[in-house]
């Protein structure tokens, strides 16, 4: 017996698991109209699978070992749930990497410089650089200019970026949009570097008329710019032409370092042809991506690609390892690395074509079916993160997962979500609603005209501008 | 065919994983006298595996999947072989997570605070608690006054540590010896800290009176300290007791922090007898330990603990996740804390003492057996790393994937280190010294007294010292 690890342990993660808002959170009409609390999730503490001292006999009876299969198996099979009901975080749940099963009983570490062997011998950097070589050549930089590393996930690549921008610029201004990642602003905290939030249009994407306000007021400093290629809540997409054109019409040529933060989206952009090309023949400095959001992948991972010229003045070697040090991190997962170079080998440029495609068509999809059912929703042109009125019960929110912020929620149509899947939870949805808002018109949906644009909101006030939307429906 | 990732490829692979010294290698008789550099391990990039655009037909052919399974069953067979030849790094290569294989069809991510649940429900933090509590029990703080999470590395943790000491002395000076690892001088330069470096005795340990002296020409600012617990290169362990008296006796009583870098023997330390010991009930900030290390897991993780009444200033609510930001990376590997768990459920806090005994026993038999053999070595008392004069042929080196600096090498004894492998090691390097050292002394061993003091040096000048050390042989 593993002690709490019983049926108690058991039970609380089926509560964790989704059933109910939990200590922590508050629902929403406690809130303060004026300055809306931020709801957390229920405390993780009580519902633990405490670890256990084994007791002297235990490997006489094996009951340790079938209380933590047990465990292990309704672990599982809440995570087969789990999976099957999520919509809102930008992950593709949907891979097979059973052919590399075998691999798991090896500690693979790529420790110190992917392009330098360290002394470690259990490492996967042939198959880490083959992934690199395949993005340098995704965004255009030649194999003799590049550097880069597979990351732990995207803020280590947003960490990095900035880090570059940094040491390139040490007296350097931060810009970024109000709606950039959050690793963001930690990155300038943690670097003690000055940064300058911008202000974002209604769209997302960064308000290049508040930016150039912004580089106006510091002509002196140099400027670092995070550009986002497809922000996490909305979806937008920088135009990264625009802030280059404001930057050198400022006064800034040659003194800037452009960072392009493109976790979810960098990897889709290149196959969505209207899409303003993200490529290292323009001035940027770095690129990064996540690996397990469209790529997929049991763990988090992502990949930094940067100019080679910036990172021989960022590195210093380091002896013990016969290695290099220009990666935040020392030590490095070598098991993303050949997830990513299996995926990629199956799939191909042409593959992820075909998936951006069927994503961009099923948010379509939804967009129009929420639209249809009367519910405010929004999608960017270049996006698969539908926008929409947050649901009113947070034990929804959680069964399906749904990412939210002040009124709004959003679903990432990833290659993993079927229209089967969109419909059914479409079909909840419109189910639960009827119950939230009743037809006298006492309690209505919130108003999200602040977040998506009235043309885009179907409250009491602005739903008959909605209603031209829905003839788009079927188009 | 997955183009270079045919047969060429797999040659490579059987170079970089071992055969040679490559490209960027320098054998040791051209190196200057005064200032040696680093030897660098071989570039990787000729040696990569292409990734491949597949063909149009390659799905009816299975050639392309032929030749990828042909790739990962070689790359296997490199990874039995070189993880049969380690002993440089403390990396526990012992372990069987066999019953965990079939987690890995998940996206299991811990992204957020480990204590409060993100809406992303793929994760593990169940588990991530459970093992975080039995640290805490471990280093004796409370349930209710810790703080802490499952990272990518040990870098992270001094990432961290130093993070939230920066945090709470804001204009804090950061003190560590020279031997500590190369994160944390990463981190002075990330966080733009002013850094002095504290001398080192032979042993590796911090040498306390120059901590003071350096102490006493920074009156004015509070001291953030790394202490070293198991040092990278001679697993040297830094008297906290002696750190802590210092601080307080050269005035800075309640104007420091102690952050306790505790990789590898972070966990040993709890169960070797005469060890000081490492806990919260003395002044310190935090501790972070690797898991990969002695615990022994697949990918890089660490346990980062620090009190929760730092992290509440350091925090911050990120609304998108219904989480909070108090870690370094965004996303998290959801699998790590289940790897620990498990292995901590199945040994134990008694197994782990066995596992260390075990450690420091054969430590002891390999420092004999080398002395015995003529050959300068050192191991510290705490410690199960020991270090020796540096083999003169790199291709030795990278064999037994040893950790080198300058004129000395170490071993590492871990717990999949048994004596059969120490035998066969010592034997193979019996036999290949006597080829690099001719019997009429015109090519004589490196002298390591000033690495590890004259009473652990076989040259020629202070082998009479070590002759009467071989006397302890058999004790």
């Amino acid at each position: 017996m593993v002690g709490s690890v019983g049926n108690d342990g058991l039970m609380e993660l089926g509560a964790a698991a989704g059933n109910g808002v939990g200590k922590g959170a508050r629902p929403m009409e406690e809130q303060p109209p004026a300055r809306r609390e931020v709801v957390l999730g229920r405390n993780v503490h009580t519902a633990s699978f405490a670890v256990k001292e084994p007791e002297a006999d235990d490997d006489e009876t094996g009951e340790r070992e079938a209380a933590m299969a047990s465990v292990l198996a309704l672990y599982r099979r809440s995570l087969v749930e789990r999976t099957k009901h999520h919509l809102g975080y930008p992950y593709n749940l949907d891979f097979d990497y059973g052919a590399l099963s075998r691999l798991q009983h090896f500690s693979i570490n790529n420790l110190g410089d992917p392009f330098i062997e360290s002394n470690y011998g259990v490492h996967s950097r042939q198959f880490e650089v083959g992934v690199l070589d395949w993005f340098a050549r995704l965004w255009e930089l030649e194999k003799n200019e590049y550097w880069g590393y597979i990351t732990n996930c995207g803020t280590e690549g947003n960490l990095h970026g900035i880090l570059v921008g940094r040491e390139v610029f040490p007296d350097g201004i931060l810009y970024a949009s109000l709606e950039s990642h959050y690793s963001v602003f930690k990155a300038a905290r943690m670097y003690r570097m000055e940064c300058v939030k911008v202000d974002t249009l209604i769209s997302g994407e960064i308000d290049c008329a508040d930016f150039q306000r912004n580089l106006l007021l510091n002509r002196d400093k140099p400027a670092i710019i995070n550009v986002n290629i497809g922000t996490t809540v909305k979806g937008a997409v920088d135009d990264l032409d625009m802030v280059i054109k404001t930057l050198e019409e400022s006064g800034f040529k040659d003194r800037f370092y452009i960072h392009c933060d493109g976790a979810l989206f960098g990897l889709m952009i290149p196959f969505v042809k209207k899409a303003p090309k993200v490529t290292f023949k323009k001035p940027i400095g770095s690129v990064s991506v996540s690996g397990h959001k469209f790529v997929g992948c049991p763990m988090p991972c992502g990949v930094q690609i940067t100019r080679l010229e910036h990172i021989n003045a960022l590195s210093s070697n380091v002896e013990y390892l016969a290695s290099r040090d220009a990666t935040i991190m020392g030590s490095r997962n070598g098991h993303a690395p050949i997830f990513l170079w299996y995926t990629l080998n199956r799939k191909g440029y042409r593959g992820f074509q075909k998936e951006v495609q069927k994503c961009l068509r099923n948010a379509h999809y939804l967009k129009d079916r929420l639209r249809e059912a009367g519910i405010g929703a929004m999608l960017n042109e270049l996006s698969s993160t539908v926008v929409f009125e947050r649901p009113k019960d947070e034990e929804f929110v959680r069964r399906w997962q749904l990412a939210c912020e002040g009124s709004i929620a959003h679903v990432v149509v990833m290659p993993n979500v079927t229209i089967d899947k969109l419909d059914y939870f479409l079909n909840e949805l419109a189910e639960k609603r009827a119950a939230w808002y009743d037809q006298d018109g006492m309690c209505q949906p919130p108003c999200i005209a602040g977040d998506v644009g009235q043309e885009n909101c179907a409250c009491i006030l602005h739903k008959n501008n909605l209603g031209c939307f829905c003839k788009d429906w079927n188009v």
